[in-house]
């Protein structure tokens, strides 16, 4: 009798915020290393991805977008971790987004299953996650409705190190996991 | 009798484009080419300012920052050159706001007087400039209502080396400088 | 040899213009007498709907509220016409929706496959459908990504009685509609 | 010694519930009972509005719609009380708005200063209050920045008649009345 091998669910995470103790970095990292069984989450690392700039296009990708994009490539979802700079994203996020929407036919983005969660002020990057979810109409990128992960960075939610350890979120958080594993199967069978 | 000097109202422009040929930035000579006596608009150069981080924050501002937020601060009014990409905000001028806005008591954007232009595909990048729309509540910028100016990049209102030359959208550009003068001197009498 | 009963795709549409000549209801004809096989469209009338008003929640339902929410009921999925009234919603669209959304559990709309499509100034009731987007996000509609139909009411894409006669937009009303389909199959297997 | 006659400054405010008990009400009532000396709040009654509808635009403005353009005509700045319906705006708000923007060349809303405010869940309407905001530019309201006022409806900021007994938003709105005044006496001197 022939065992089946399961393959993973691969989630790959981007934070928008460079910060080392980043509360968003907090919420992708409280998801990998809580991953329900059979979801695998890794973490793009966005520190050295430059401006895109058109009149680069000619150019060698750098070397950090090309490993930016080929996590992409070899994830079956995307986890963006949304942090709100003035009521709207943070740009490193973005950024990668718009590299990542430069490949051919928009093949790295087309079609992939999303969430968004974020941490903030009081409204938990609310503002910003908004205008992402603009943008992942036009990247045809399927971002989950709900549950929408809204955390307070300044409410004790977090410990100093940015380390998620309120109990509601962390539900929340894992309970988002499993439903963009559920969603991914429905649009990405 | 001794001549009263006239002190002309200084416009600091950004372009969220880093192309050389940018048409948004096309928008911004014409404006600085052009502009009605009595208003002296200068550039800002993005290129070499790096993400914000704010762990970078006790360590001396960028020098290519520095110049940023002089320029910011020797002016009078702010205009906005916003690209669109992927139906939001170009990430380098939303990243040169963020930067300004960690000024003291956000005392280099609080009550600046400012308007948005863009140039896009066919909506001109409207969805952009309302995204920043938001933006400039938090930072309480004095955004201009009217006139907006949505032009499109790739009908022939630019030549090959991004100058504009659409004698309609020219004349908004115009008409945009003294409407943002006029406002400027309402709201910081 | 026996046939196999199809059943069709049920498309219910809801158009926010109350105009009897209205380009967006135009967009729903079209849509209606050219569906492709295996989808049926029917159009709700929102003409008699009153404003929601909690205060009335403890009363019998009105009967074109009733008619609509029976509507939305027998549907697959919905078609929503999206005009653009000073850069948002029609009121009579966004009430329907709010309507609706009074449903125990919110079951009429949670999980329910849609498609925005519209007419309006020269953006084509974009900056109207982004906000119609948002609330789908709450209401749990999975709304289409793509293609996105964005109508001009004003450059003869439409006749004096408010039909759709610009090739273009007809074909992509259709392909919009067996996209929907597709995306309905998926999202409600 | 003759006294100086003070016009007072007329402030017409319109809100997006129509519930007896809203809570949105009880911020205008507020706002109304606790204007500063010299600020005249008068509420706008939306009850019997119906939907703007194009058809009917050649005949006589109904009654109500009458006394509502009347109230703007006589304002010198509006306070829109915004309630957050599935994560936009009331439709008795917006179409208050889009009956006064009927008005020729929108004489009525033109360069008219006015602040929003709202209450809701968790956020206090804020999603609903930045589609308001997009409203505002197309209508060239000038609308205050800040303060923002979002209160909770649901955490015991307001009793079970709607009245808002929560000190921090009571100063917050009175504070915003104050703002509007100062802004308006800019804006339109």
């Amino acid at each position: 009798m022939k065992g089946r091998i399961m393959t993973p669910f691969r989630v790959f995470g981007l934070c928008g915020s460079l910060r080392r103790k980043s509360t968003n970095l907090g919420l992708l990292k409280y998801a990998q290393e809580n991953a329900p069984r059979g979801i695998d989450v890794k973490l793009a690392d966005l520190a050295d991805v430059p401006f895109f700039n058109a009149d680069l296009e000619n150019q060698p990708v750098p070397a950090a977008v090309k490993i930016l994009l080929d996590g992409i490539d070899q994830s079956d979802a995307l986890l963006l971790a949304c942090p709100e700079y003035n009521y709207s994203m943070a740009p490193a996020l973005k950024n990668a987004l718009d590299w990542a929407s430069r490949a051919p036919e928009n093949r790295l983005l087309n079609g992939k299953p999303a969430a968004v969660l974020g941490s903030g002020g009081g409204m938990g990057s609310a503002r910003a996650q908004y205008h992402l979810r603009q943008v992942c109409v036009f990247l045809n990128i399927h971002l989950l409705n709900k549950p929408e992960v809204f955390s307070n960075a300044f409410n004790g939610s977090f410990d100093a190190e940015g380390r998620l350890i309120d109990n509601r979120i962390q539900a929340l958080v894992v309970e988002q996991l499993t439903a963009l594993h559920s969603w991914a199967q429905k649009v990405c069978p």
